[in-house]
């Protein structure tokens, strides 16, 4: 038995869904090795038992979970003799309102801001998927939402406000070092990381320090773009 | 020996300081009997050793503290055999998260919307010290930043989503129960609860019911105004 992750690449092999990344890093966290298997759109229906619809998934020797937060939560309770992600219960509740904050705040933004350098990294069948689907849920074609580039990106640094307000106290999220939380937020912005050719934010941003720091993790695994470089 | 806390005030007695509510749930929390001492703008200078500029200062029994997170901090580690307020080490560094959201995404804008009701439940002599001071750093009168009110009310909604978000899968910021965190969100939005006449949030929405089980706790100390109530 082994244990795989499901991850959505682009065309070249890039690991660009920040679900994911908040389970390498997590994965990496804990010192538990993986492969990492590259599924395309059309793949994730057949994802092994096929009721999967969204990555991550993990298969962690026979027992599969979906959901990036369910995911880290069984790591943690699972292999609760290697270092932690939350640091008690009181970091797993509040990294909820991370998740949410992520959620609600960068994704929207992000989301208009990557939309094109998503769909040029994509094979073309995941490009058809993915017009139809996003175009569906903008009301508009991608290009239009393209269009709204310029006037999103410029919101982007004000809403990193309160991490950059807390990086003014401590390194990480979660303190004197990175926890699931710090996971939550980078996978957020690597996806972008990813996807787009320029950083969002200037190299003396406390914002970006730390992302800086994220990307030195775990012998840089962030660093890395395709799936032997990733997983080994 | 006892325990004093100071806490800024209105004309008749109400509390309004967010970062002092902060501190008097807190307290309630570890079931920590306190007296509650209403000071104006001008007694601040003169609290206990005169050191401090900005309540809440607490005197625990002749150990004085100043700003609400390091008062957190100080009684979840000296009072270490009651109900804990982080619930961890993760919990204790997520929850500044909380607290530079709250700071850096809901007081400037609650700072506009209560400005005119804040000044309108003040003493005399703290009028004018309020008007000069956030005229000051406002750059323009207390009337002109009022003109902004119902603009910046408009964005406020918005501008809870993560907690919306948060609340639609836990009860409170703490999950089952309520902590620290909590209290810092409670605080900023109990500043405005205080002053202003209406709820600003419909009574189904989940902020408004989380806000109404914080208003239940502790014996309902957040319903209550005045200095003998709060502190019995």
């Amino acid at each position: 038995m082994q244990r795989i992750l499901y991850s959505l690449s682009g065309a070249s092999g890039q690991h660009y869904s920040p679900h994911v990344w908040k389970i390498i890093m997590s994965l990496k966290h804990k010192g538990l090795a993986f492969d990492l298997k590259p599924v395309s759109f059309g793949d994730i229906s057949s994802i092994e038992d096929g009721s999967y619809n969204s990555v991550p998934v993990l298969n962690d020797q026979g027992t599969l979970l979906g959901d990036s937060f369910e995911i880290a939560q069984y790591l943690e309770t699972t292999y609760n003799d290697t270092p932690s992600l939350f640091d008690g219960d009181g970091g797993l509740h509040l990294s909820r309102f991370v998740e949410s904050y992520c959620k609600t705040v960068l994704h929207p933004t992000l989301a208009v801001i990557a939309v094109m350098d998503m769909y040029n990294i994509m094979s073309d069948a995941d490009r058809a998927y993915f017009r139809t689907a996003r175009e569906k849920r903008f009301g508009k074609s991608l290009e239009d939402v393209y269009a709204n580039r310029d006037a999103e990106l410029a919101t982007l640094p004000e809403k990193l406000n309160p991490v950059r307000d807390l990086l003014a106290t401590q390194d990480w999220l979660g303190g004197e070092k990175a926890m699931h939380a710090d996971y939550v937020l980078f996978g957020t912005l690597q996806w972008c990381n990813v996807c787009c050719a320029d950083p969002f934010f200037a190299a003396t941003d406390p914002v970006q320090m730390w992302f800086e720091r994220m990307l030195d993790l775990h012998d840089g695994v962030g660093r890395k773009a395709v799936s032997e470089a990733v997983a080994a």
